[in-house]
């Protein structure tokens, strides 16, 4: 009986767990495109519910604070990105440097990096989102550095190379800022191949 | 009569022009800090008027609008970041290009930047002020691209090397975000050495 009972009450919680898992994933995906919407000043937790089609209970439910759903929706995006990047070379990169570069520097612009842009900027100005945003911008940071060395068949046991990939990335999140007030994809194009071919020099 | 009355104006007049002068310099000081401090949503003509120590009247008298006064202060502190880069090489680089993107690197970070950084960031949701902040930027990037080529002795009639010193723009701005929320000055000086040398090579 007891054992009946247990595998009800699982049945039970699968569909109620999916939903709620959907329910999350819509309220993440909606706080994203409200911040790069909108900025830190217009996001709140009731404009992200209603967006998202989810009760303000239901919001609160999964994040008690705004600054739990909007770190929670960065992260959440950020994974999707690493993801989304290691699908685009699933066997590897066969040594076309250009089309990584050009991927990586595409990780900095479009929504996630406006929506990541403003919740850095809050970040700097406020105390309780700081230490939070701090945290998940190293995180982010450190796993897209190790995609990246892989893909570029980067050997970091060579000195130079650790921050050769470095100021890639570093390029790459100025290219996206360039891209914040004006479509700056032509010229973004042209600095991407010269600086893959520099790049490629000195990975050798 | 007429002409010692145009004299005795001239007189008066000077000292007052000073005087506007320096209230108009005192308040985009104090925009800038405030504006780096507490960002765009806590940036208000009236909070840079108190802390400039000036009358809110006085400030509108110079400054009309919010919009008016942002743009004027972030493109003040662009010319003085020109000239003070300027003065560091008053007879050129003498070939020093370590130096040279090390000091285009540091216009990147500091409360200027960060300033820059709120204004294009709230630029991007605030209609009024996009197409100021964004001529802006696109004149403070022509200005900055010229003194990097001149201090690198970048010959820019060689294909590539146009692009390799937006890039290297491109990186500093990068490397200027990365510094937002953490001191990242140590990483930053080992980037800065590394791509220095490939830039070194790139620009023979």
């Amino acid at each position: 009986m007891g054992a009946v009972n247990a595998v009800d009450a699982r049945a039970d919680r699968l569909p109620k767990q999916d939903r709620s898992r959907a329910t999350r994933q819509r309220l993440l995906e909606a706080a994203v495109a409200c911040l790069a919407e909108h900025g830190w000043a217009g996001s709140t937790v009731l404009v992200v519910a209603e967006r998202a089609g989810v009760s303000r209970g239901a919001a609160q439910h999964h994040f008690p604070t705004r600054e739990d759903l909007f770190t929670a929706a960065v992260e959440y995006v950020a994974e999707e990105r690493s993801v989304a990047l290691r699908s685009l070379f699933p066997q590897g990169a066969a040594g076309d440097r250009r089309a990584v570069v050009a991927a990586l520097v595409d990780l900095y612009t479009g929504p996630l990096f406006r929506a990541a842009l403003h919740l850095w900027v809050a970040a700097s100005n406020e105390d309780q989102l700081r230490p939070r945003v701090t945290e998940l911008e190293a995180r982010v940071g450190r796993d897209t550095h190790r995609i990246a060395v892989e893909l570029l068949g980067a050997d970091e046991s060579r000195p130079g190379v650790r921050e050769t990939v470095q100021g890639l990335l570093d390029m790459a999140r100025g290219l996206g800022l360039a891209n914040l007030l004006t479509d700056d994809a032509a010229r973004r194009d042209r600095v991407v191949t010269q600086w893959a071919k520099l790049l490629d020099e000195a990975l050798g």
